[in-house]
């Protein structure tokens, strides 16, 4: 049996990748299968990236759909969706078959719509069915994050009938979340719930309807994910059941699928905030695929960026008379592009956390312009006092610092606001934030430097 | 009993802080504790950092110990231990030692030493001592995640014993992580598991070392995070056992807590990226803790910023003689930088799942320089290009489109490898790599500018 750490495993080996290529040349599934097997799911991830498509399309030709759905469990969900794109619809649908609904979803959702479909085609009709039906759900809701592997009885059935059904459908209930039994009634509503123990102190004739918990908590399917973290912080269950309008149980939300799309949401909020945007990027997709993406985002901040510097082009003359400006126009800038920037995060942040709401605007305005006058003062009092002591000129310490100390509050001030007005716009704060800050800082923070240095001109020189 | 969503209960009142003011002011410590129990976690946490400090000193001093902790677990942990250390640390040890031995290790580590010093000389000892050996290890491994509330008995005694048992510490228990119980010999050795239900079967005379599972899966415990993540996905358990090197058994990691540490990391990242260092920051903070805080992070800032602005002194007079470059010189380091940065994410990215190692140095470079070729050309002829038609010059697009591309070559290089190479000298890639390539960049910037238009200053008169 295994003892940790983890790592001593064939992973330790430096090439994975050339013995899983040598195990696919070779045609044996099983060995291969084994091989995989015993690798931890970092190792898998990096070794299969590794592979050149050919290899990794030959790999999950080569493997059993159920292995080759564990394989999938291990890897990322983009990741895993690259893969089974690539591979003929009908073998792709058997894999996915294999997987939990929610997973299944994941995926379906990260390829284009017409490879999903084609892949949907090939599925069981019900199974297909049920995943168009998940895939209309927000991903970020109790419907898009619930899962269909549970049990659920009707009220009128016996344990004895329950114990017969499990003991009859064990290989299928096997990655089951079965935990709790879901009780209904013929039209589906939920009507109770019963946890595993339940079954085995009662008598076996005993109807569901006579030994279950009535009124269970359960979830609306439109429940958001901070609601949903609410919720299981407030009650320590091991799922809850989602339920439409009318009360038919529709799937099931474990507490595990909601911190994990919270790590996913803090993932992308870091990512969109990076300029990575569109999903993730890993080096081991195609190059032109990965640079398109890249400028994409890149050719929106060079017109932004064409805005801004147009100011210093208004004050063309001012900077020609007193050049020494120049040094000073990009730190100016790109001190209060900082200032906004830990604005931002703060707010971000406090609005995931539910500590500050979108219409709260004055109440931060107050917070950050205080904030942004003290450091404003003490980074324009720095600035200042770099720049008289470099030159020995006072008034021009006194246009740098204090642009930088106008430029800081109107930094902070904006950086703190701007989350909660662009998720007040239903824009995504991570995304939009960033380039829309720094466009307004630098333009503001070369008038600033500029439109001072006019007013004195004379005695800059 | 609740059903969902969840936000249909009194924190939909504007402000129910103010009715937890009045809560206070009565003195009524039941209602108090009625009224926030019935909020959910987020409303809680929303109206607590409403409160003075006075009011939320007030509350806690009202409440029982119990109910506080109950309290902290709706909280985020800096919120609560900045509620902590103002309290009597007699009473402050009293709530803390209601809370589960991970929690409680993680507040006291968000405290100032002396202050939980403090609070565990009120402890009872043996408790004390044992968030002591909790607080030693680091924080990301298994031996700082794991709890210590978990049931292991030895392998001598019998089923009838543990039942016995369960039954007379019932109230103890009633927050232990029950889905397996552990078996050790007389030295506290770990020999066995046992589930719930194995309980169940066998007769109530049978010892646990006949009837337990043998050699259950362990961890070491300097299990790494990421290890403990693929452990957990590799085996579904609803928790493993934490033993030292000669075996004995330390504690128990639960999954979720794994998850949630993961989550918190991606969170710091996200943070320190931003420029938001030594923890988080939340507007309920003092005005002048949180200016500090920010401004420690803006002054090194403000020195890298000298220093890369610096180039453009050496090249005064090139500037002057061309100002139409002022315009370019921060566009050119901006849209660098910005290129970096995407870089930057796509290693962090990597290296948190796995699927880079630190001394894949030469695989990142190549990946990156040539997709900066690829970007740095694409952007070089864009700008170039809107430089030439503004001024009507060739060698004006010549200069910036060519200064663009080199410095988009140079930023997503390094932008790639800082990640890689910070990790490798076990820095901090989220705090340490945005200011190191912003400085890069924009000195690059400034001098592939400056310096292309020397060599050909006549021609851009």
């Amino acid at each position: 049996m295994n003892t940790a750490p983890i790592s001593a495993s064939p992973g330790s080996l430096e090439h994975p990748w050339e013995n899983i290529q040598e195990l696919i040349d070779s045609g044996d599934a099983d060995q291969l299968f084994q091989y995989i097997d015993q690798m931890s799911p970092t190792e898998t991830a990096r070794a299969i990236s590794r592979l050149s498509s050919e290899y990794q399309s030959r790999l999950f030709r080569l493997l059993s759909p159920s292995d080759a759905a564990e394989i999938i469990e291990d890897i990322s969900d983009l990741q895993a969706a690259d893969l089974i794109d690539d591979l003929p619809p009908k073998h792709a649908a058997a894999i996915l078959e294999e997987l939990d609904s929610d997973h299944l979803v994941d995926l379906l959702s990260e390829m284009d719509d017409e490879d999903a479909e084609a892949i949907l085609e090939q599925m069981d009709p019900e199974d297909a069915l049920e995943a168009r039906q998940f895939m209309a759900f927000p991903s970020d809701t109790a419907g898009g994050l619930m899962i269909s592997e549970f049990l659920s009885f009707t009220g009128d059935m016996t344990i004895l009938d329950v114990l017969k059904d499990l003991q009859n459908n064990r290989q299928t209930y096997a990655d089951y979340h079965v935990q709790y039994f879901y009780v209904t009634d013929k039209e589906n509503h939920l009507t109770g719930v019963l946890r595993m123990h339940d079954l085995l102190f009662p008598k076996r004739s005993a109807t569901l309807d006579s030994v279950m918990i009535r009124n269970p908590l359960k979830l609306a399917v439109e429940t958001r994910l901070d609601q949903l973290r609410d919720f299981f912080e407030d009650h320590d269950l091991f799922g809850a059941p989602v339920v439409d309008k009318a009360g038919h149980l529709l799937g099931v939300v474990l507490p595990e699928s909601v911190e994990e799309a919270r790590r996913e949401s803090a993932v992308r909020q870091f990512l969109g905030l990076s300029g990575i945007i569109g999903g993730e990027e890993f080096r081991t997709m195609p190059l032109l695929n990965r640079s398109g993406r890249r400028l994409s985002w890149l050719s929106l901040n060079i017109i932004l960026n064409i805005i801004a510097a147009s100011v210093i082009a208004l004050y063309q003359d001012t900077l020609a008379a007193a050049i020494t400006l120049a040094v000073f126009l990009p730190m100016v800038s790109d001190m209060s592009g900082c200032s906004g920037n830990q604005a931002v995060a703060v707010s971000m942040r406090e609005l995931s956390l539910g500590l500050v709401r979108p219409n709260e605007l004055l109440r931060v305005m107050r917070k950050e312009a205080t904030l942004g006058i003290i450091n404003g003062l003490a980074l324009g009092i720095l600035l200042g006092g770099v720049a008289y002591l470099w030159k020995g000129n006072p008034f021009l310490g006194l246009v740098v610092g204090g642009a930088l100390a106008a430029n800081t509050i109107v930094a902070v001030t904006l950086g703190g606001l701007l989350p909660l007005l662009l998720k007040k716009f239903k824009m995504d704060p991570a995304l939009v934030s960033g380039p829309l800050l720094t466009t307004v800082t630098d333009m503001c923070g070369f008038f600033f430097v500029l439109s001072f240095a006019s007013a004195i001109l004379p005695r800059l020189g």
